[in-house]
């Protein structure tokens, strides 16, 4: 049951997303451009920046939803995403997602915990300074999703079909969604 | 020395709103909605907020220029700034703002802390749902904006004179900087 005033029909973040449509649109603009823009990181792999970030938090839509993008998306695994969530240091990845993972880890708890030494060890691995910049601004941007969507209590459905149908809207069409799209999400009931 | 290669001659945020120019927009935008748009909550109410937040985050740079802000701004004072970071509970504020800055604080260390019970004794005190719905996303915007700020180590004058002249231009001229803006802040050393 959610703090404030929403609609019913709909779920976590689109809930707010509706609720607010001013705000919504600099917040899906914000969201396009870090994940969907040109990068040279792959889309999976910022998902799963997202993905570990807002599972660090425990936001259990956030972490389903854009852990069903980071599966969806060319080069993306269930299998490498429950490994970086179990322990990072083991959890088959590059060396340079590793490094991203660890700093978008710290920056999780707060921003001061990253050192000039985790920025070298990224660039060592053969980050660039944006994709490094990238990560600590997708890492912030869901401590902002998480707590927007946690600190009003959201509704959160339990049903894994209406994760993989979100996943699948957000991997295939990204987050530019017209204001006359915040309809429920149709997805088969599992 | 900040982690990646920003310009020198900036500090802060502004380093990293010039540094990657086309996520600027957004950020600012919204910023410039949730502190400075139409709403029943004063300017420095909401620079309050934004400050409390920082100042639980130890963001030095954000919760001095905002604190600035704050204090410049109709209503704000030093006084009950300080008194609010000191001890919420017994500080000078509307029984309103304190339930309000309590959600924030909340939402400061994770969304999933606020309670039912933290919404109702805001409305109690006369606080609507967007009330309560802006307070939550200033709150997670500035939990944002200091990962980004700290986690790239960008650079934190010590000059208190830097962050009145900052706080002078947010108040009066908010936050939608025109790009050709992104200058060093002139202000007269201390």
């Amino acid at each position: 049951m959610p703090h404030i005033a929403l609609r019913t029909d709909l779920f976590g973040i689109t809930s707010l997303l509706d609720y607010r449509r001013q705000t919504a649109g600099p917040l899906c603009e914000l969201t396009q451009l870090l994940l969907r823009g040109p990068s040279t990181l792959t889309e999976a792999e910022r998902e799963l920046i997202a993905t570990y970030v807002s599972y660090r938090n425990d936001c259990t839509f956030c972490r389903s939803a854009h852990g069903a993008a980071t599966c969806q998306l060319p080069g993306g695994s269930l299998e490498q995403l429950e490994a970086v969530q179990r322990e990072l240091s083991t959890a088959p990845a590059s060396k340079k997602m590793l490094t991203l993972l660890h700093i978008a880890g710290k920056v999780q708890q707060n921003g001061r915990f990253v050192t000039i030494e985790d920025a070298d060890a990224a660039r060592q691995a053969g980050a660039t300074d944006l994709e490094i910049h990238d990560t600590v601004l997708i890492a912030a941007l869901f401590c902002l999703y998480n707590r927007y969507v946690d600190g009003l209590a959201t509704v959160t459905p339990a049903d894994p079909a209406f994760y993989e149908a979100l996943g699948q809207r957000i991997s295939t069409r990204g987050y530019m969604m017209p204001a006359n799209e915040y309809q429920p999400l149709q997805y088969e009931k599992k």
